[in-house]
C-alpha cells in the first residue's frame, strides 16, 4: 500500500502471545493477535486511530450500540506467500462497503487513508499471525459500533471504528447441508438487507438454530414476498450451477453485494464458463433436482471463501446433490486461492501488498 | 409485587449523584438513576442477579453484541403517587415480550422472579429518582445482549441481562408531523419486526435522518411488500380516528405488539368508543384527509405515551389535520395516566405496586 501522511497513535504490546496459539487447532474469531486498532467519531469527526493491545475496552450500558444495533462490520482476510509477503485481497471493495453499510445506518463514514494506514500497521506489527499454507489466514474485522450513552431511539453522536483480527484457518472444512427459507426471511425490500448490518446476522440464528436442530446447516434465505427467489445464505452468496450453467441472484437492496460472489463472476467470464446472473426461482432449482440437471450449490465468501452445498431441503423434502468430477466449486476455490496467495498472476490486480 | 425467595447480591453507590440532577431539564435517557441491574448467562443459566452503582462496565471487542447485534430491549415506566408510593404499568406485559423478542433472536428466557425482584429492589433503592407530577416517571430499560467472544456468525453461548433506569419527563412536548413510508421499510414477512431487537431502531436511523431534514419528525411504517398499508411508527403503535371510529393495525410478524396501543384499545372499549383493528390503508387514510373526516392521528408507546400528529406527508403532498375539541389523543393520555399515576380506579388490575 502506499504511505500517507497519517500519523496513528501506537501502544506495542509488551510481549506477543503467539507461543499460547494452536495454530492448527483454531477455533473461527476465537483467538485475536496481539494488537487491534480503534478510532472514535466525537465533535463532527474522525480522531487519531490508535494502535494498541487487543484486549476488553469500557463501555456504558446505555451506549446505543446495545440498545439500538446501530452497528455495521466487514470481513476481509490477509494471505502470506512463499516469500513471507502478506496480501491483502481487494481491500478498496471491503473499504467501500463498510461505508455504503455506514451510510445505510446512519454512521459516519470513515476515512480511507485511515483504514488503510491501519490495515498496513496492524499487519506489519502481526505479521507473524499471518501463516502460509493453504487455508490459512490472518482474518480481519473492521467494524464501527454506536457509543453514546442515552436511550433514546435516534442515532448516535459519537462512534468507535476499530479493527480486529484473528488467525483463522477454513472456516468451513467440510460440505454443508441447506435448507430453502419458506417461513422466515432475512431482508426487507427497502430494508438493511444489503449493509453489513449488525442486526441482519442476529435475526438470522433462530431460524439457523432451528435448521440445525433438522440436521442442516445453513438457510438459503428468498424473497421475503413470495419466497419463491433464492437470494443468500446468512454468511454467503449462492451459486447454482444447472447443466454447464452458473446462477446467481444479482444484488438488490436486500441481497449482500459479496466481494467472493463477484470475483467469482470475473474468474466464470475469464475461464469461458456461462453466468447468469438473474433471479433464481426456487421452482427452476427443485425441477433442476429432480430432473439430475443440478451439478453443484456452492457458498462463496470471505470467511467460507467457497463452500461445496451437498444437498438442500425444501417443502419437507431433502435433495441430495450428485458428487460429479471437476466441480466448478473446486476450480473457483482454487483459482482464488492462487491469487490470493500470490501463486499465480493477477490479471484483475486484486491483490495488494499489505506492508 | 410479591417477596420471592431470589437473593440479589447487591453493592449500593457509596453515595447518591441525585443533586447533580436537574429534573425541569431532562433529556430522555441521558441521566441514569444510582443504579443498575446486571445477570450474567453462562454455563447454560443466568447467574445470581447483581445490582450495582451505574457505570461502565468491561466488554472485549469481539463480544458477538458489537457484531451481530443479537440484543434486545424493553421499555417500562415507574410512576409515583401523591402518597408517595410507586407503581409499575403492566409490567407482565413487558416481561413476557423481553422473553417472546429473546426468543426469536435466539437468546435464552430470562426467570420471571428475577426479573421482578430486580425491579422491586431497584425501585426501592432509587425510590428518590421517581419523581411525582404529570409526564415524570423513571424509565426503566431491561435489555440483553450476546457478550461470548468470537467473531463466528452464531449465537452466543454467553449473555448479560441489565436493567439500567433514566429519570424522564414526557417524550414529546409537542405534536409531530410524520410521512408515509414509500421507499423504506421497517420490517420482513417473516423477519423479527415484532421483537424488540436492537436492529429493528438501527435500521430507521437513516430513512427517518432524511425525514426530518424534510422538516418531518417520524415516518409511519407501511408493509414492505406494496407500501399499502400503514403498520406503526418507529417508536410506536399509531391509531388514526376517521369520523368517531377508531383505526389500528392488527399486530403481525412486522409490528411490534404494544402495551400502550392494546391498553388504549382497551379503554375505548370501555368508554363505548368504536375500534376497528384491522388492516389501514394508505388510500383509506388519504382520501378521508381529503374529504375532512381524518380528525385525528396519533402515535402511543411506553417512551412517548400519547403523543398527537398534526399532520403528515404522503407522495409529496403535506396534509395537516384539524384542530378539533376533546380530542381523542388527549382523552386516552388522561385516562393512562390516570390509572399510571393511580389517581383512578384501575378496572383491568393493570398497575403493580413497585415495592
Amino acid at each position: 500500500m502506499n504511505s500517507t501522511n497519517i500519523e496513528l497513535d501506537i501502544t506495542k504490546a509488551a510481549s506477543s502471545k503467539i507461543d499460547q496459539v494452536d495454530f492448527d487447532n483454531l477455533q473461527f474469531g476465537k483467538v485475536n493477535a496481539d494488537h487491534m486498532m480503534y478510532c472514535d467519531y466525537k465533535d463532527g469527526e474522525w480522531q487519531t486511530p490508535k494502535i494498541v493491545p487487543y484486549g476488553p475496552m469500557e463501555f456504558e450500558p446505555s451506549a446505543k450500540v446495545f440498545h439500538y444495533g446501530q452497528a455495521v462490520f466487514e470481513g476481509m482476510k490477509a494471505f502470506k506467500d512463499e516469500n513471507d509477503e502478506v496480501w491483502l485481497f481487494r481491500p478498496d471493495q471491503n473499504f467501500e462497503r463498510i461505508n455504503k453499510s455506514s451510510k445505510r445506518m446512519a454512521i459516519p463514514e470513515f476515512p480511507k487513508d485511515y483504514f488503510f494506514e491501519s490495515l498496513k500497521t496492524l499487519l506489519e506489527l502481526d505479521k507473524d499471525w499471518v501463516k502460509k499454507g493453504e487455508g490459512n489466514s490472518l482474518y480481519l474485522r473492521p467494524f464501527v459500533i454506536a457509543t453514546e450513552n442515552g436511550v433514546s431511539a435516534s442515532e448516535s453522536d459519537e462512534y468507535r471504528f476499530m479493527i480486529i483480527t484473528c488467525p483463522a484457518q477454513a472456516y468451513y472444512n467440510k460440505p454443508i447441508k441447506v435448507i430453502f427459507a419458506q417461513e422466515y426471511s432475512r431482508a426487507a425490500d427497502g430494508g438493511v438487507g444489503y449493509a453489513k448490518a449488525a442486526g441482519n446476522y442476529g435475526a438470522q440464528f433462530y431460524p439457523t438454530k432451528l435448521a440445525k436442530a433438522k440436521g442442516l446447516d445453513q438457510i438459503i434465505w428468498t424473497d421475503a414476498s413470495s419466497h419463491e427467489y433464492l437470494e443468500e445464505a446468512g454468511t454467503m452468496n449462492i451459486f447454482f450451477r444447472v447443466g454447464d450453467k452458473l446462477l446467481t441472484a444479482p444484488t438488490n437492496d436486500r441481497i449482500l453485494d459479496g466481494v467472493t460472489r463477484k470475483s467469482i463472476i470475473q474468474l466464470a467470464k475469464d475461464n469461458g464458463v456461462e453466468v447468469v446472473v438473474e433471479k433464481v426461482s426456487v421452482k427452476e432449482i427443485v425441477n433442476a433436482a429432480k430432473k439430475g440437471e443440478l451439478k453443484e450449490i456452492f457458498g462463496a465468501g470471505t470467511a467460507a471463501t467457497v463452500v461445496r452445498v451437498d444437498g438442500f431441503e425444501y417443502d419437507g423434502t431433502y435433495h441430495d446433490l450428485p458428487t460429479i468430477n471437476e466441480p466448478y466449486g473446486t476450480f473457483f476455490k482454487k483459482a482464488l486461492q492462487d491469487i490470493q496467495y500470490n501463486r499465480v498472476e493477477d490479471p484483475h490486480g486484486w491483490t495488494m501488498k499489505a506492508f
